[in-house]
């Protein structure tokens, strides 16, 4: 941590910040320069302090952190990729695996035929929400229970895991007793409740970006989850919220390498609430894909014009296939497979 | 609702789309131009319908929605200013209530210096957060219930209301039963079981904006309590995330005379979780006043400098006693009291 | 300028972190901690020296800049607020300055009845455009050097200094041949060409903010007026973009005393290229005033429902009589006048 | 455009609307609803009219336009592809096209040594700045017309066109005479004036997208250039600022399909500017292709140490040779060659 004192600061003044430091077990190094003087806070745990109770003190202009706030995410706490089993499939390893359902789970036709039809185009994982957080009061909450219990039908039928979301800490332990792995929504990315919850469940955990969170944020709140012993933890991007128009959420490709820098979690990308149109889908999947994401994760219908939740971002069963195969060709192009 | 067809959309597709309208028991009205169909659909619930059920059908090139998806909310659902009484404090009125004290309760000692002083200084209704979201799982996460015990201590000594956060569905029931007022951060925003459980406790709630939330978003939240049949919600403005580096959260003055055009519930301001800075909070509550709120929410702590959380915005109890006269000159200003 | 060296960074990559610094004749300093190496860097001008030099270097993992870009407008430069005299009128002192008029000079009618109404109601400078920068080539482009005659002949007969915006480089030296102040629009803040001849031609400019640059970027730009030896700078906060809809800009109200703190140049305020709607005018403007500007820019139209750019925007000169009363009461009430 | 009435306007009200509409040769279509009037506006050229006509009526509540403001730039305006002859090298076809050279021309040494590296990695067209437009006065501006002296010796030596970016109306005409491609940065997106005269010029233009302007404003900014009659216009997404700080500038990757639905150009993507890292600049270059770009623009530097611009974002020659052999792979797997 640096601390810059303003021109002018006291001698008094630099001493209580040395002394402050002192008094929680930092270095402490100061540089006198001829206008200004700075004062380095130096130790294992400075990414953990808070800047305020400097930044407080008489006579400090700013405080600058130069550790990151999270801590057990991050690569330097495990140089080596964490490699995530999600019921059999090894999500962070060299294959490129792609999760996919529909939206919402609505009806067991509707769920085993898209379970069905990704299956057979190669997805490895089925998803389907059966907890929905709607925006408004009054829309399609989802099929709770109920949706959980055909979910595990689906899987029984197709060999496929399932994940779904839990939007409620005291769904936690229910939700765990049906799916292979939790979802943990964008929206819910700093429910701490939430996190310490799900942290202690031992599922493994996709943790989808906060839609206007950093990655520092989104990096800390996977602190959450690890620091209740639960490594299991995927990380994925969903697009963030810009000032551009012509998309619902922009999605942000280059999180893909600064997580792979920063982190050693594995990586997925979800096109389909970016892009929040069935036409942008696949350019976004194939960029993904190209700039290193482990996995992807696509919302199918078997007819999306008859979807109760975002049928306009979701690819016909006909689109996945197709997609599919250009997936492939690029997933072999940077020495991958599917 | 309006949607436009695509440049040369077959008569049947234009059919499919009146069709699927009046499935919905819309009133439709075609406009046939020379390169477009538009088709017109009227109804008084087109607020409340998805639009992707017509973005996905062959043909259509958009979907235009004109009704607002929020619906209790709304100015016009009630034309009427609406007053929420916290404690006998009446927000929304001719008066400017200011509501102060700690972010954190800290210990018996800090809370009552706090309250004495924000009291003395003409503060109506006494702040301080019991259970604390924090980004980090190694940060302080608040006194949670010896805190709450520690504000109905202050509230009898000091005979003020008080306003707490609650963050996890479960303890809302206990909350309520300290508090006068619940207050629901940013981050839980849209944690829309939250929302239900707060709503159904009829108890006052201070609604935080989500800090990348639009307005409209954030009308459609408050809908979530008030479905509930809780109509004692007070919005809160305290700063959207942008580009800008200088401030924590740059505080979004036009919201005041926003909402108060579209909806009829009270707006207070949050200058100091915008700000992240004391030196800040005085021109933005100041402003905020100017602009039309009925109320801030001000962190003041008897010694910044030893504050647990967030002591850089924290206001020291002799700068909170002088913006107070300064509030006083702006309130009369615009022909109202503090 | 802080550089942090990477984890197991060797003492040859030190060494020549250190190496370059000393041939910028930059003061050194070697914090070694347990983990990490981090260097200081000091010296008067290490505020115009790029990071990149640094962070380029083998083993270097970040360079934070502790001085800030800018120079010339910093309030380190000069602690004494600057006074900018417009044709007489003087912008930083006690008295708050109003400035308005039409957008865009339409005709003599509509100029000289815009100038006699904003006169009457107080206004003490005239604002009206002759070059517009359209979004579209298809939207009409100004009246141009017409236009400047029209402003000239209402500085005439209504004894109020004009100022008018330039948008070409070599139309610097012409526009200056007519108008008191200069404008800089906001799409021209970093249009550095323009910057640097504005500079030459000693004129006072109102240096708009770029809708998404950074108070710092804005100060940097500023620097280019500055360097040039015009130090007749007023800086115009307009509204920034952010990804909330219901207001065209968000009017960063912050920036007033952020720019304060960090800068001697006098800051007005355009609440109505912010507000995209008069409805929304008064609002931010009266919180403009209460939080310390120095100024307003203000549209104003006989017949805004003739406009030919922007009517929306612009207040009628009864609404804007109306507003003058309040922002009267509101300048009094933090010890100023208009 | 559809206009809005507000519940309970008048019948004269919706009268005027209509009258205001006929008096632009529109056609008008009522929708008459229980709570609501809405009109429908239509025409050839709605895209071209200001809403702002509509919306100063009394009685609107809002004017939504269907009609996108660009014309010439549109895909309906233009339905085939077109492709840009850039001194031989064809953009837009099936070729991806790599552009590459260092930020700014230094020196003689320096270009040349750049200029036959990429040239022998496989790059088509040399880049390299001659007017840098920095964000501070008092940083290195370019070597100007020497520097683009410099460029004609380059493409003499080593047959490849060049672009270089021009900053300046008056200096249009000039640049040309070097130049095989001009550029407009992405600060001068919306500088009209030089826009204007970049069309008259008849050279190929490369469009940086303004970091933060809309695809919709970006494509309005292409009709500048095309209303002149130059239709040799490729555009340049180089990154958008959002809040995440991980990167200079959040690369838009959904900007790629989005612009090859709705425009005829070609789209070529700048991973440099976007990154400001070279360690983001493969991930996001791999992407840009994947999802489907015309082309890369990227600075390659022979020695990044000693750059005196943006080095830290440029790849050393041997990383732009690996890159290339990891693009070639990509360009192949999605049907096309480097």
């Amino acid at each position: 941590m640096i601390v810059e004192m303003r021109t002018g600061a006291t001698k008094k003044e630099v001493n209580d910040v040395v002394s402050k430091a002192k008094s929680l077990e930092l270095d402490v190094q100061l540089n006198i320069g001829t206008d200004k003087t700075v004062v380095a806070l130096l130790g294992s745990n400075t990414g953990q302090i808070p800047t305020d109770i400097f930044a407080v003190l008489p006579g400090v202009e700013s405080v600058t952190r130069i550790m990151k706030p999270y801590k057990i995410a991050s690569r330097e706490f495990r140089p080596k990729n964490t490699i995530v089993d999600c019921g059999g499939i090894k999500i962070g390893g060299e294959q490129i695996v792609v999760i996919a359902g529909p939206c919402a789970v609505e009806n067991e036709k509707q769920l085993m035929e898209a379970a069905r039809a990704v299956k057979k185009a190669g997805a490895s994982i089925l998803r389907g929400g059966a907890f929905k957080p709607r925006t408004s009061p009054f829309s399609f909450q989802g099929m709770q229970k109920e949706g959980l219990e055909l979910l595990v039908k689906a899987r029984e039928e197709f060999g496929m895991p399932i994940v779904t979301e839990v939007v409620n800490p005291q769904d936690v332990l229910m939700v765990s007793s049906y799916a292979d792995v939790l979802q943990i929504g964008s929206r819910n990315m700093q429910n701490f409740a939430l996190l310490t919850d799900a942290g202690k469940s031992r599922r493994p955990v996709v943790l989808k970006r906060g839609f206007s969170c950093t990655i520092t944020e989104w990096l800390t709140a996977a602190d959450y989850l690890l620091a209740e012993g639960n490594d299991q933890v995927i990380l994925c991007e969903r697009g963030i919220r810009t000032f551009e128009d012509s998309i619902r959420f922009s999605l942000d490709i280059s999180a893909i390498p600064v997580l792979k820098k920063n982190s050693h979690l594995p990586v997925i990308v979800d096109p389909s609430h970016a892009a929040g149109h069935y036409t942008l889908v696949p350019a976004i999947a194939k960029a993904a894909i190209a700039a290193g994401a482990d996995g992807l994760l696509i919302e199918v219908h078997p007819n999306p014009k008859e979807a109760l939740v975002d049928g306009l971002q979701s690819l016909s069963t006909s689109d996945f296939t197709r997609l599919m195969d250009e997936l492939r060709a690029i997933a072999k192009s940077v020495g991958r497979y599917i």
